[in-house]
Formats: C-alpha cells, sequence, structure tokens
C-alpha cells in the first residue's frame, strides 16, 4: 500500500533497537483518512474469504480492524488484556509476552462471541515477533474458529512473526513490510 | 438516539450494583454500522464547533471517537493508560481513578500532539462519575487548547460525571442518558 509506506517514510522516526515510531499517525494520534483506507484496503484483500468477525487486540489494534470490519459489515472483537486471571470459566484466553513491555499478560474473548460456524480475520497494527497473533491463533483454536487469514498494517520482516504465521499455514498480508531499520534509515522489502 | 436505546433495551444486560453490560455490541463485540452512526450523530451534533481533534482514552473510548473523528475529518488521539511515571517531561499526564476498577491510573498524552490552536472534542463511551473526562479536561487546560465539547455514548445520569461537567461549563452531549437501572430494569431520562 504506497500511501502507507510514504507515510512511514516522511513521517515515522526509526529509534535506536530497531524501533519505528508512527505515533503521530497510527497509533497515539491517528490520520483517520488513511485508517479508513487502511481497512477497506483489508477489506479488498480479503473479499472471497467469508469472514464474519473481525478479531484484534486493544488498544492499537482496534483502530484498523474496526474501519476492516466496518467495510466488510461484520462486527468487530477486541480480545481484552490483563493480569492473569483466576476466573476464567466464561473466556477462551491465551498468554502473550510483549517483547516491546517484557511482560506477560493474558488476552481474553468472551465465550459468547466466539462460535464455530464463525471465520475470522484477525487484523493488527504492527507484526514483529508474532506474540499476539499467536495468542489469537490459540483463542481461535479453542473456539473451534476458521481463521481466513492475518492483516497486519506494518511487519518487520526482519523478525520472527512472519516465519511463525506462515509454518500455521495461514494466509498472511501486511500492507508495509519493513525488511530493515538499520542506520536508522526505514528500507521495504522489495 | 432512538437507534442506541433501541439496542441498550434489547441486548443490554444490567448487573446488580448498577453495571449496565453492553459488550455484546459497545465495548468488547462492536456492531461496526451502530459505531459509524454514532460518529455520524457526533459529528452532526457538533458540527459548527470548529474542531480539529477527537479525544479518548483507551480502549473502550476508541471505536466511537474513532469513527466520529473520521466523519469531521480530523485526526483522533487516544490517550494512553499506565501506571504512574517517573519520566513524563514530554507528556501532559492526568491521574485518574477508575470507581469499576478500583485502581488509580496515569492517562497521558504526547505534548505534540495537542497545541494551543487545537479545539477538541472529548468523546467516550460512557459517562459514569466522569473520572475519565476530568482526566481530559485536565490534560486540555494544561496543553491550552479549547474544549469545544464532551461526546458520551451512554450516560448513568444519576451519577455525578454529568453534573461535574456542567460546573466547567463545557457543552456535554449524550445520545442515550439513563435515568434509572433500579430492578434491573433500563429507564431513559425523557
Amino acid at each position: 500500500m504506497d500511501l502507507l509506506k510514504q507515510r512511514i517514510v516522511e513521517d515515522g522516526t526509526v529509534l535506536p533497537g530497531n524501533v519505528l515510531k508512527v505515533d503521530n499517525f497510527l497509533n497515539h494520534q491517528v490520520d483517520t483518512k488513511l485508517m479508513d483506507q487502511i481497512g477497506e484496503e483489508f477489506a479488498k484483500l480479503f473479499k472471497d474469504e467469508k469472514i464474519t468477525k473481525v478479531i484484534t487486540v486493544e488498544s492499537s489494534g482496534i483502530a484498523p480492524a474496526l474501519m476492516t470490519a466496518f467495510h466488510i459489515g461484520v462486527p468487530l472483537i477486541f480480545a481484552r488484556k490483563h493480569k492473569s486471571l483466576t476466573l476464567t470459566d466464561n473466556l477462551y484466553t491465551a498468554n502473550v509476552y510483549s517483547y516491546t513491555k517484557q511482560v506477560s499478560n493474558d488476552i481474553s474473548v468472551d465465550k459468547r462471541f466466539l462460535n464455530p460456524e464463525d471465520r475470522v480475520l484477525i487484523i493488527d497494527d504492527f507484526l514483529a515477533n508474532g506474540q499476539a497473533v499467536q495468542g489469537l491463533l490459540e483463542i481461535a483454536k479453542v473456539a473451534k474458529v476458521d481463521v481466513a487469514g492475518v492483516g497486519i498494517v506494518i511487519e518487520k520482516s526482519f523478525q520472527k512473526g512472519r516465519s511463525m504465521i506462515e509454518k500455521t499455514g495461514v494466509r498472511l498480508e501486511s500492507l508495509a513490510r519493513i525488511a530493515s531499520l538499520d542506520n536508522q534509515k526505514v528500507t521495504f522489502v522489495e
């Protein structure tokens, strides 16, 4: 998605440690028009997939997932993040480790919202090591729902998230794939 | 907003302790078409207010705030919630107490995103005691930005949030105002 790549180059900042800061248009301040176009693009990419629900993890995933679900014409579910719970009878839960924050959280979805007849699309803003996606895939498996695919706004292709998803056989579409952030410069996958 | 009220009656559940559960269409699973209509309604209500940015707090505020900002044609900012920080030089920060979760968190917005020429609209999914709105009003004050108004999806009019906002003189628009949840029944303000 050229518009997004152009925006990353113009407005993104590369920080030491392979961090790409895009908080001025993607995950703190949000360019709502761009977000709508991102949603439209995912809806187009997955249009033949008979998706019944879009699923993401709070908080940064909500904006792109909401616009995608709106354009497909289905509900959005956002998994909740929290410290490990003792009572989880009514929840599908998975444990997710965040390398960025170096903390482990449970994510959960109420069992009422995922049924075996569902076919879900997982959307997230970033793919690095793929922990959040892995957690959602685990939840989908336990809930016995089909996963139509994974849609990522910005993929750090030099980290292991992509290969993890490819091993599961699930379709992966990333709107911008970053090959490297070396020398504080963004290089996209050709 | 009749469509919203009807949905609250049909799909909401009243739990003991004046809790209205609407997680099947508003804040866990999201009806994206309804959310779009909510955004359209806020945009219409505040259309003459020369709003430059919409602001909310993660996570449940993001969906209605994103749709509102999209329909107005301005960026969205979502304040981040976290434990009290030691380094806050580049952030506007306010402390917010959650009665529901009985926990106190800081919320913060990067200083780059609020400037004195901005005129913001605060959007949130629920108004009960008004702690989150109060935190955003504090941030707006310190950032020296005008507040055009506060837009709330569901207001519990029997709690003190409304009177707190009215005392500040800031315009408040709630799409559904609930007078009482007594006897596990939703009664709207006439």
